[in-house]
């Protein structure tokens, strides 16, 4: 699947370029994005889907907007194409204010309830049916086969050693392919968004990292304590991604200096050997990290700034396939990362990442 | 209603003393604690919730163990006397590990899935018609009314403006009274737990700040990078509780050595003043906070170790009923906090605490 994966991640650059070249803020380009991605039947959100446990679809997204800081997240929701569109939605509407009688708009809603809201703020709503691909019915099939399985064997043995010993993870690929996306705009604000079908044979009303504040996505723009303008999305097991609130742990360590370091130093420190995770033999995840600060790159008379752009990742999955793309591009680039060989998925990681700088005329 | 408080507290702390007098563990106590509060029809958990936009019952409970840094949370879950206990149920299944073919527990469950799955787990339903009250009911009606009456006032105006005025905030008392607990065990190991009905009117599927992790209640352990013990647990307006992460937020405070002090700022720059909350005129929420550490009391000789411990609570609302007691008391203290007079609700607070010590023969 590896030129599905990059032909889709190619398409959410040039759609989110497009936006932004047509004058759009980042939390549009991210959205527009993510919406690509989503609809591809290969990615595990919005189309295609994991099935939980009973055969239905139910998906978490969240966005953040690093000027307002404000977020908008939706959990469990289900005949809803693109929930990323629902979260931003909740986004705009709260940044609206207060409504009828002094009421607080809500910044996550759940399951029937997201959807109804979703309907009535008129996004279109989708028979669950036409979410289903083949290939997640069938994986479906599979992996309930599996479990039934796995339960026989279970029986008359002692359950909860036989649960601690069955540590292997059997998510194949295919099944935590979570997408995000990480965006800055021409006036330097950033973006993130995350959206998720959530793990395979999950059970109903199961909601992961992609709705959990602090946890799917992060974006904050420089302010007076932070040098940098940081944008995060995270992929993965989502219990492992919540209770290390990844996403927010790495914008916080990329306010320091060397932005590579400061990654490897968070997803070895507070992911990898996190005492929230010391329980865990395999711990799976993987993020994208955009930072950026402004340079003056000509005389300031010129009135020409630059801004300067960090994005790297880093995974402690077996892969992760990554694209981007600056307006200056012609074209996307995309790349499937790759642990190193001979180490292990869970207690390894890989990073990479570049720099690139922007000329902004103001 | 400040008798009720008080009194509910009163036996809210009882029930986790005898607990944890007749050996349980912190989780244990703060559990027993909150279904003592949930089952008070006059605290918005549990029984006596405040009615969501369609006249349904909606809570979000959570808790979090900070020996074991693990946590369970539910969100808009219906038909549950006691969400507190499904949220703990949670926690107990996701220490034992991975489920059969190598799934994952879930840590947070919302909506018709939560449900379904308390029930599954021996959690007994109960018809949301039973949960009401008379007072539930006849607020319901009030806030109605109200809320057509404002829209009617809206009709022809510019809607976005009318929004943006209308922001004194409506909850009366008896709005906002979300309940939590923290416990410190005969061990030295905290718990926290947080349970509530959320905003009235809310709409059907929205979550507070009581389901999410690191916003409605939080506990750590002491290890090698905490001299302290922490647990906190927040009530108030969910969506400044979220953006802010409030609890979170507070127990990394209270690693600094002045308890009181860290404290107050914590609640000043982290919640009044937070840059995550700029744009809202009124911040309302409190928080209780216990931290503790081991101390030396007697000759190491005679094996007489100590705890000492501190509770504080701080809250920019007007009022808020706090109740403390240790297994060396006869009974529970209660206390109802009230803002400095003249000051105003959201943009100033109240600050109060103790210490004791407890002495544990080894």
């Amino acid at each position: 699947w590896a030129k599905e994966y990059k032909h889709v991640c190619k398409r959410a650059c040039q759609r989110a370029v497009d936006r932004l070249k047509a004058g759009a803020l980042a939390v549009e380009a991210v959205t527009a994005a993510l919406v690509e991605l989503e609809d591809s039947p290969f990615t595990n959100a919005g189309m295609g889907s994991n099935l939980n446990l009973s055969g239905g679809i139910e998906c978490d997204a969240s966005i953040m907007d690093g000027k307002s800081l404000h977020y908008g997240a939706v959990g469990a929701i289900s005949g809803i194409k693109n929930p990323v569109l629902v979260a931003n939605r909740l986004l705009s509407e709260a940044q609206r204010g207060k409504l009828s009688a002094g009421r607080i708009p809500p910044c996550f809603l759940v399951g029937r309830g997201a959807h109804d809201w979703a309907v009535s703020h008129g996004i279109p709503p989708c028979p669950s049916e036409k979410m289903a691909t083949k290939f997640s019915l069938s994986a479906y099939k599979r992996n309930k086969r599996k479990m039934e399985l796995a339960e026989k064997l279970d029986t008359g043995h002692n359950q909860t050693k036989k649960r601690r010993q069955s540590c292997e993870n059997e998510n194949g690929s295919g099944c935590l392919d979570t997408v995000g996306a990480v965006v800055v705009d021409l006036e330097g604000n950033v973006a993130a968004a995350v959206s998720s079908g959530g793990l395979a044979m999950k059970h109903p009303g199961r909601v992961g990292q992609a709705a959990h504040y602090g946890c799917g996505c992060w974006a904050e723009n420089t302010c007076n304590m932070n040098p940098y303008s940081t944008a995060v999305s995270t992929s993965g097991c989502g219990e492992h991604l919540i209770r290390t609130m990844l996403a927010r742990e790495c914008s916080t360590a990329m306010q320091s200096e060397d932005a590579h370091q400061a990654l490897l130093e968070a997803m070895q420190n507070k992911f990898i050997s996190s005492p929230f995770l010391a329980s865990e033999d395999r711990v799976l995840g993987g993020v994208i990290v955009l930072r950026c600060c402004r340079c003056v790159e000509a005389p300031p008379s010129q009135n020409i700034q630059g801004i300067l752009v960090e994005f790297l990742w880093s995974h402690t999955t077996e892969s992760m396939c990554v694209g981007y793309m600056s307006a200056q591009d012609s074209k996307a680039k995309t790349h499937i990362s790759r642990l190193p060989p001979g180490t292990v998925p869970g207690q390894c990681l890989a990073i990479e990442g570049g720099v690139c700088r922007l000329s902004v005329v103001e």
